[in-house]
Formats: structure tokens, C-alpha cells, sequence
């Protein structure tokens, strides 16, 4: 297939995603040390091991008394075996005695045991004959009603493996073993370039003809919101040496960058003329088989992934979702897992015709209504260069390249934004 | 039903959250203003009007030829029209010139429309006869290849409602706009008041007897993950008065609390009874049907919700999700949308069987694999005292009530963490 002006070959998106992956290195950030209290979605980049037994001690599960388990063997409602109550275990401390056979002490929830205890006895299997003398109704086993010292976890054992992405129950796994600090990989960077002689930054007022930046923002928050440092380099004017000149940098001192803006052929060409001159294999594939996102370029300079992106607004979050956000996850150090595929989706019914070319995966932007207890995906047709298309939508519909359209009534897949 | 000491009443799930919702204020967290730039995941606070008109004039959208429509009506390839080559559209400027009729100008992707033309001729439907004429192969349509003035928004409309969380594409339109700042509501906030005379935090090394902090560490990760601010006021003492004055500094400040550990009947009911002492409705529930997580203690003072989590880690993280993470969301000022109820999911066999009493909901722990292209869902059946249960996990799957227990094979639907 060639591309509207009969001169790119287009790809289909595995393709391009391929071209990309077998030309990068897949080299992890440095990594940092770091507070284990804040490190959560932060990558692990040393495997941990537990200091220490997890618990240090043999706790109580349940309120009632430490016993030798021998000591109840054979106990039953009509035939009480008896133990002596030598004393109570205090929360948090080491007991001040131990108990032995015949004997048993009170003990709560989270209560240390005592020497000579094996078990504890339920409150509910117990009654109390007087302060000294407790009689009991029902036997327990070894290890009964209890957690054992290291049966959490033992010391030395891996707690957790490098190329782990920290979620909140290991930071509390982590608290409960000591370990404060953690070596973790950085956030993989990305440089965002915008350009186009038309572009102002958000914050400046607009003369006649000028447009602000809106998709450097929006790739900076995506990235945030992925995992990924936000790098923006400024906005460049489409001339061939200034363009060079923060590519070069950026390609340097980050992990990913991304041009936006152009969507010219003239700004497209020389965005490609730029990255094809700083390092080799410089540019992989100038347009896919996508809409929105069909004039992306897909490049890796020194092992670095490059993409230039096209200006329009809906393409930026399009091309973000095939190329970016994988990108990320790979080069954030990961070891990726099974449900890293998996996305946050919902089925809903297409609330009209829509129709497509073959040989072009399309992306329509929808937004989701319930009616008589239905969920309708309702297609928002603006055209890309549209933000507020984006604005009003819910998420977007895929339509594959082998389908020439969806009737209205079937089922979709809508990818939640 | 009764609790294991035959005192309490157990609520379902459902009931319990129901006493919640109808003792509580609806009231939003105050509102401040902030960057635009940094505001994703934020929820705005007055509905966002725009300022202008976007785009503030008519572009192209395609490389070609500035016209007046009428000039290329009738225009085909056996038969064109000619116009006149007036000059060229530099980008991000003000024409220099109008067009009148017979004169075309050309003009790049996003350049602005000189005064006289109302479409564009895309390049590939032209050629240059010479440097000052133009063949047109094919008529445009007033407004073809443009987006017009006002377009994508109007100066006055309302772009973003009142009650929306904010998303990377939402922050690029209101960067397009010029919209800088805008006014939000702080995140609400959450206090973590961990209790029990054996825990210490996670920097202490450990006397016999102590353990560390887990859950308030579990629970601030949780909190702000979800949305909220954690607000950690320290691990306290089971005595009624050290507990009294801090649930009452924590519910004053707070706009939700939470008070953590004690699984024993005594620190629980210390807790009811701290709670009932500072005001009213007080204690609405103590003990749900669910496991983990039947000692929970459900509460609202003054219109302000109060939990009471039991100890054990495994019931921090489930109690989280039934209760606090729906309660985040409401308190949050966000105006509820379908689409916040949907969980993100996956589908898998169970590879054991698993029983379950009525009357009950089970949350069962469950590590994903993929066996011969299937996957399995693999029970961790530890105490839900262990932490480790939780970082070997992947997700969690729900027995519900009426279920006595789940046979292997069957196909499940895993809640992933």
C-alpha cells in the first residue's frame, strides 16, 4: 500500500511495532535508592531478601489460653480435662514466664507464647472454674490457633524479584520486615518536541494564525500517567539545524522521544531528514495502516526508540496507546507478566453504522450511554484534529483492518480511556 | 447470624454499605486553584467555560490551495479549471493578502484561510501549469479540508463540567484554550490511626513480643493510588483515653477514618466504644459477612464515615475495597459516571476446589498461570494473617452468599489488584 501521495509504504501496526523492537536495546534505567513508604509503581531492581523471620515469634491468632497441647488431648464436654492459669501474657512483650505441663496462661489476638506453649486454646472452648483453675472443653493440636515464628516469611527467603512493579501490599510486606529503602530503576524519560511555526505554549496569547500547544501537554500527562518522566523540550520552530540540534539532545539524555506537531509534508519530511541524520538505523517506517495516526514515524537512533507523531490531536492518544505505552512498560525495567496485556474494557452496542477501509485499522472515538438498561456505544465522528472529540469521548472502538465497517446493534469492545 | 462469641449481628456486604451512605454528608472537599498542567486525576470544582474560539480562525487541514468554492465548480480531468497563483500562506501568520476571484493561494496543513477562500484544494487534485497558474482536476465544497473558526469549541461554551475528573486529553484542551489554572477540589483526606501495644513502626528493630506496622503502610499506598490523601497520625496505645483523642482530632480534620489493628474482642471493643464516646449515629455495624474481614466495625460521626479494620492483613486490603475505595470516590466531588463501576477483570479457571459457608462472601487470593495456553487461577490458601499471601497474589476471586463453594475447573472472574 502507498500512502495518499503514492510515495511511504504503509504498515500495519504489528509490523511497525516489530521494525521498532528487534532495532532497540533493552537496557533498564539507572537505578536509585529509595523509600519503600512512597516507592509504590516504582520498579525493583535488586531482588529482596528478608532480613529477619516474619513473624520473629510464635503469635496467638485468637483470644484464650497458651497451652501444651498435650495437656487437652482427649477433653470433651462431658469430660473437662483441667490446667493451671499460672498468669496473662502482656501485648508486645516477652511473657515474664513460661508455663509448664498442667499449666496455661491467658493470652489475646497477637500475643507472644509463652516457653512451654505449643497452641491456644479458643475462649469459646474453655470456661473459667476459678482465677486459678480453667477447665477445657475441647482438645487443639500442635501449632494450633497460631502463626509461627518465619511463617510469613524466613529470613533469607526473596520476598520480592528484581523486575517487580511495587503495589501497595508490598509496601506494607516490606514494613513488616524493616526494610525502609529500596533500590529501584527510574522512571524511563521521555522528550517531548513539539514543533510547527504556528505553535505558542499554552500560557501566551494567540495572534492571527497561531495555535497553542495542546498535544505536548497531553503526552506529558499520559506519560506521568504511565509510568513514565515527562521531559518537554520546548516548542521548535520546522527549521533543519534548530530541530537537529534538541533531537540530538533529547535522544541523548532520554529513553524515548517524541516529535509532534507537523503534519505538513514538508514538516514530515524534514522531522525524517532530522532523525535520519544523528544515528543509524534513523528512520523504520514513515506512515501505518491506522486513522487517526496514519503519518506516524516510527525511528531508533542508537538503540533509542524516536517517533514522530502526527499534529492532530486524536492521533497523539491513538499512536500513544500502539507505541508508546508498550514502550514504556518495556523500558521501565519490568519483567512483564500475563495481565500486563490486559486492558480496562467494556461491551457495549454500536448505536449506528459505521464504516471503514480494509487494509486500515481504525479507531473511532465513542462515548458510552446507558438506555432502557443497555449500555450503547454512541460513535463521536469529528474530525481528528478535534480535541474536544476527545473530550466528550469514553474511549474508542477498534475497527481490525480485514473489517469494511460494524452495524449498528453489535456488540463492541470499547477500550475505557 | 450471630459472631463466633454469639454477640454481634452479622450485615452483608450490601446492608452494611447502605447504613454508611445514609448516615453520611455528601459534601465535597473544599476547592483550590491549580496548574492545569499538573491537575490529572483531580476533580473540578466549577464548570470550565472557554475563553475563545477554537481554533481562533478557519485552518487548513490538508497541503494544497487556498479557493473560493465557486472557482472549482464543474472542474474535472478531461475538463479543469484555472486559477490564479496569488502567493503562499506562511504558517503562523496573518495572510499578507486577500484572494478574490480566479486567485488561489497555496497553503500548508494548518495554515490560517486568507480572507476571500473558504476551502482547500488538496495538492494531489491540482497541478501547476506555471509559476502564477494553477489546474484544478476536481471541485471542492464551501468548507472542504478545514476545520472553520470556533469549530472544535465556542468562546462561551461549556467545555468541562462541574463534578469531572480529569484526563491527559481534557489538559491539552484546556492548554488549546489558554486555560492555565483551574479550580479543583482537594483530594479527600484519609487518617490511618494504627493501634495495639505490640506494634512498632518500620524503622524500629524489634523487641520480643513487637512486630512492625503493616497496614498503615498498605493502607496509605491504597489511599493514594485511589485518589485520596493518607494522613498516617501514628500508632497508639490500646488505652481509651490516648485512642479518644486522636479518633476526635482525626474525624475533625479528616473527611474519612480509619482505625487499624486489634483483632483481639478487647482493642475491638475498645474501638466501639471510643467511637460511640465522640458522636453521633456512632457504631452502625460491628461484623460483616464476609471473610476476610468479619470484625469490621462501620461507623459515621457527624456525617463523617469511621471504619474499624481488623488486624490481619489480608482483611485491610478487601475491607479497603468494599468500603473505603467506593467511599473515596463518593467523597471526592467527582459526579458518578457507569463507567467508574467497571473492575478491571480477567477470566480463568480454577484450579481446586474451594469450599465456602453460606451466608458468607469469600474473598479467596488467587495467583494467575498459563498452563498449555490456559489460564488457572491458583488458590493461595494461607491465614489472613500472612502478608506474603498478598504479594504472591494476583488478584482475588468472590464467593458469594448464596455459593457453598466453587468446583475446579470452573471459570471464574479474577479481580485483579
Amino acid at each position: 500500500m502507498k500512502d495518499m501521495l503514492g510515495r511511504e509504504e504503509l504498515l500495519s501496526i504489528e509490523d511497525a511495532g516489530k521494525k521498532i523492537l528487534i532495532a532497540i536495546d533493552l537496557v533498564p534505567p539507572a537505578e536509585f535508592l529509595t523509600e519503600t513508604e512512597t516507592s509504590v509503581n516504582l520498579v525493583i531492581s535488586r531482588e529482596i531478601v528478608s532480613p529477619e523471620d516474619l513473624p520473629g515469634f510464635t503469635r496467638s491468632t485468637m483470644d484464650g489460653y497458651a497451652v501444651n497441647s498435650t495437656d487437652t488431648f482427649g477433653a470433651k464436654e462431658g469430660m473437662p480435662s483441667y490446667i493451671r492459669l499460672k498468669g496473662e501474657i502482656n501485648m508486645g512483650e516477652k511473657p515474664a514466664f513460661k508455663i509448664t505441663k498442667g499449666e496455661t496462661a491467658r493470652i489475646a489476638t497477637g500475643g507472644m507464647l509463652p516457653q512451654g506453649a505449643d497452641s491456644v486454646l479458643m475462649l469459646e472452648h474453655t470456661s473459667e472454674v476459678n482465677e486459678n483453675l480453667i477447665e477445657v472443653l475441647k482438645p487443639v493440636a500442635t501449632g494450633d490457633n497460631t502463626i509461627q515464628a518465619g511463617e510469613d516469611c524466613k529470613k533469607g527467603e526473596i520476598i520480592l524479584k528484581k523486575g517487580h512493579r511495587i503495589r501497595p501490599q508490598d509496601i506494607g510486606a516490606l514494613s513488616g520486615i524493616g526494610v525502609t529503602r529500596i533500590w529501584a530503576y527510574e522512571k524511563p524519560k521521555v522528550a517531548i518536541i513539539a514543533t510547527g511555526d504556528e505553535v505558542v505554549p499554552a500560557s501566551s496569547s494567540l495572534k492571527p494564525g497561531q495555535v497553542r500547544d495542546i498535544n505536548s501537554y497531553t503526552l506529558a500527562s499520559l506519560i506521568e500517567t504511565n509510568g513514565g518522566k515527562a521531559v518537554k523540550m520546548g516548542i521548535f520552530k520546522d527549521s533543519y539545524e534548530g530541530l537537529k540540534k534538541v533531537v540530538e539532545e533529547a535522544v541523548m539524555k532520554n529513553h524515548i522521544t517524541i516529535i509532534t506537531g507537523g503534519s505538513s509534508v514538508g514538516t514530515r519530511d524534514l522531522t525524517a531528514k532530522v532523525i535520519n541524520s544523528i544515528g543509524k538505523p534513523g528512520v523504520l517506517f514513515h506512515g501505518i495502516s491506522a486513522k487517526p495516526g496514519k503519518p506516524t514515524i516510527g525511528a531508533v537512533i542508537n538503540g533509542k526508540p524516536v517517533f514522530g507523531l502526527p499534529g492532530h490531536p486524536a492521533a497523539v492518544i491513538v499512536t500513544f496507546e500502539i507505541f508508546i505505552r508498550p514502550m514504556l512498560r518495556l523500558l521501565s525495567g519490568e519483567t512483564m507478566k500475563l495481565q500486563h496485556m490486559i486492558k480496562r474494557t467494556v461491551k457495549a452496542k454500536l448505536s449506528k453504522n459505521i464504516s471503514s477501509s480494509t487494509g486500515r485499522q481504525d479507531y473511532i472515538r465513542v462515548l458510552l450511554e446507558e438506555i432502557d438498561g443497555e449500555l450503547w456505544a454512541i460513535p463521536i465522528l469529528g474530525k481528528s484534529g478535534l480535541i474536544t472529540t476527545l473530550v466528550k469521548a469514553d474511549g474508542t472502538i477498534v475497527i481490525p483492518t480485514s473489517q469494511t465497517g460494524i452495524e449498528q446493534g453489535t456488540e463492541v469492545e470499547v477500550e475505557l480511556f
